[in-house]
């Protein structure tokens, strides 16, 4: 069992995070968060200290930034110091985009940094933020309500699931495109319509599409069957799955959703990186030791 | 049959309005609309000819505001001089808060002023856009997700029912209070707790409250029993159910949300004017003449 | 407070009713259920002592059969006796179709005798039991998933609400007939399709009908107009909605379910008496006194 | 293109299979349905005819049965003779566990043979009627109403997905127990509890059990720790998941529900797989031939 973590860098959900595992009895220090005050349930350090002083580190998601960890809160940059690395090497370390840290501090030993952002459960709770983020955007953006409003998702990978699942449970008219017949099984036991991607270009006019496919679904010949005044929200990652420069020339409205979690719901995106390491935690045998 | 419409004055609604008529096969004039360009399928015109060449008028939600036609989108204040109003005399008028314009126009044959806003079925959709819009509000303001958070919803008249059915289908863990024994038995079919308002004060604490009564239920006594953390959205009309100054001294975020339909929808909300004038020319046998 | 309770006569739903007000701390005494074997929990006695050492008394719904107590689970019939009635006559007595006690035992003080059944709360909820039963039936009858099966529903009363939901939520594809423009509005916010019940024959086949107005709906002239492998379930009170023999000349399958509440779920249906009557000891003061 | 079918053996299944290929503008004949008389739209025929005069057959599930077609609706049972073979060579054959047709009859052509049974969007579909089975047993015998009645699905695969979903849609109270922290993790996305299926033993007590999963979940020792008026429903083929014996001993109710899609929807059941063949035929190229 651990006792103490520190928690180094990050934004809102870093702070959120750090909430969850202070909620959970652990003796929590905060690092990277100068433009905060305390508020005397976090021991707030620097960098250094909070590392030695504890026994597991956390960093954010990404944890490397420009040759820095990731530290949007700090006034300082934070740098990988040799005195902050030599503290590091002893401890296990959890971090978003591992890799990005490895490669920065290869002296780091690979076997004790842990990479949260990896894990299946990681990315399917962040699938339910970034579902319920799109909703807000449509919500905010379209003149209409959801209800009964003729909604497409495109894709029904992680984010295309819960989507298509919360607009059916605002009623709205969902159409979901798939490519391969187990998912368009799937789709058709929900309230909703399942079509193969594919077929796009001969459906009848949407209110709302949500493109969740990170390939170039959208392209100007798919562009050009979408009803002029319908609302585009791309939440595939960069770069996306539209031509939004044909779209423009269309003069279809296109939003390109990017990192969703950390932006629409700080608090939960926290506590899932905190459940995923207390999977993490659990599971790793070779990470318990008595307390 | 009726075959030409007024539309003056009003906002995005009465433009949405507007369009829904003329998907209906009426020649539709409009009014008040000046900062607007023709988009060639609006005749734009003064009032006075607007309401000359059509059969029947429609005015805003609320059709009259310091003295003039309500029109925001018209650089010119829209007066009810001698000639427009003799104009009117002959017409079927429909309108928003129809006694503002009574008062403000005496001369007007009340037998021929139909009052949208008072319908039954005006209001109830109108209630979703409100439930609607207030959970936006909520996935907005709230930095978690709506999924699993804790959510009160005080009142289950229309905006409450409605509210508790959209917070359900999310997934929220909703509570909905009630004072009516037959209200509370209809909660209890649905997926949420249902506890008598009088007991709010010992409820376990919530993430989001939602108020849509319009009495002063949250007073300084039941807001001391309230999470400091907690969102405190208020959807009852001015004064509104909280007591605004106490909630501000115990740090309560709150939030008095009011006439969500023309912000949060205004296409959904113009088509529900539509709607309610059409079942009102379909019921009214006086207002139907051969084409 | 009362500490004591009598329950003479009924089926399994006053055995849960029963359990219930033991569960709450009374003293419960069984009569007319001499076809159990006593469980250690109630006291089973005849009907006069049960009364005599009881503070209030339930009766079943309805509380009479045939001039005697309504006791079907009793080898012996329990008459109205002048011992029984003389005992009762002190006692608070609880239940359903009062009309029908007060008629065979003028005697009775009409301010002593409640009924639950005639309870707005009692009657929502038995609708919900209603609506669960006629999906049970509609599952069992039908050949396909309730899943896309096109349903009607015909009337939107607290059965018609509740069924439109259960229906909805079991993904069919809905269709709500109501007369009035404000329940049409209220079907129009769900996940369904609102019609107006004069307009029945016009509309395209349904899978399965559910009609729920007590008024003969289903006529000759509607019956001719639907499906003939349609499967048509009346929940209508005798004499139901529906013209059985028209329906029978025309080779429509008909169910006339009726009391679905005890036959569906006698465990809920009997906690809901007990709700009842518990809101009502709890709403009459007078009937208030010190344990 | 193939114009023409023959649907050999099985149950109400094929017939309404058959009626689906037949709405689709296939000839199709019957045969082994010798209790059923011809309504004018399918061919009846004896099977040698049936399958010389169509382009491609399809048999039941399972295709086989002791020695013969699969074919309870047919007086005489279907020999796999030598003529009916070598008929059956030149044809696409679809059927259900083709492993006991080509163990029986060695000499047809593997490449010629097509399962639908193997088929993943077959097993989904199928999954949708088993878990609307299951609500429909569940309803059945339990005595009081699905919703808010605890309820425990053991299992996230295809059955306990959607069963989990019906039973949230009516409002159940519902734990969902799995081992892989990714399906912990999207049963958290629904609106049920997740579990880990090794701490059954800890959890609060349940009305209603299902168990999904296909190994011997419910030993001795679980079974001592459901209460002992719950009901367990068994949907894992045989053996199932239950140790029968000792829940017989411990008087706990179970019912172990097999082949639900034939029994509880043999409409929807054949329309999945008339559905499966039709997505094979589209998919194997080498099927397709000019009309």
């Amino acid at each position: 069992m651990y006792n103490s973590i520190a928690l180094i860098g990050g934004d809102k959900r870093q702070l959120y995070c750090a909430k969850e595992f202070l909620n959970d009895g652990y003796k929590v220090t905060l690092s990277g968060f100068d433009k905060l005050k305390s508020d005397g349930e976090f021991v707030l350090s620097d960098p250094f200290s909070a590392v030695k002083n504890s026994d597991i580190v956390v960093l954010p998601l990404p944890c490397v930034k420009n040759g820095y960890i990731n530290a949007p809160f700090s006034h300082e940059k934070i740098k990988l110091s040799d005195e902050l690395l030599s503290a590091l090497s002893d401890k296990k370390i959890f971090c978003g985009q591992s890799e990005k840290l490895l490669s920065l501090a290869p002296q780091l030993k690979r076997e004790k940094v842990f990479d949260y952002s990896l894990r299946e459960e990681f990315a399917i709770m962040n699938a339910l933020v970034t579902a319920e983020g799109a909703v807000e955007i449509a919500m905010r953006e379209f003149e209409g309500v959801i209800s009964h409003s003729r909604c497409l998702v495109c894709g029904y990978g992680r984010i295309g699931k819960l989507l298509c699942e919360k607009l059916c449970a605002l009623n709205a008219d969902v159409t979901v495109s798939a490519r391969k017949q187990e998912d368009l099984a799937y789709i058709s036991t929900k309230n909703c319509k399942a079509v193969k991607t594919d077929s796009l270009c001969e459906l009848s006019p949407f209110d709302i599409i949500f493109n969740t496919v990170p390939a170039l679904v959208f392209d100007q010949k798919v562009l050009s069957h979408i009803a002029k005044d319908a609302l585009l929200i791309d939440l595939a990652s960069i770069p996306g799955g539209v031509d939004f420069e044909s779209a423009s020339r269309l003069s279809i409205s296109t939003i390109h959703a990017l990192s969703l979690p950390g932006k629409a719901a700080p608090k939960t995106a926290g506590q899932i990186i905190k459940n995923t390491i207390t999977n993490m935690l659990e599971e790793d045998d070779r990470c318990q030791k008595p307390a």
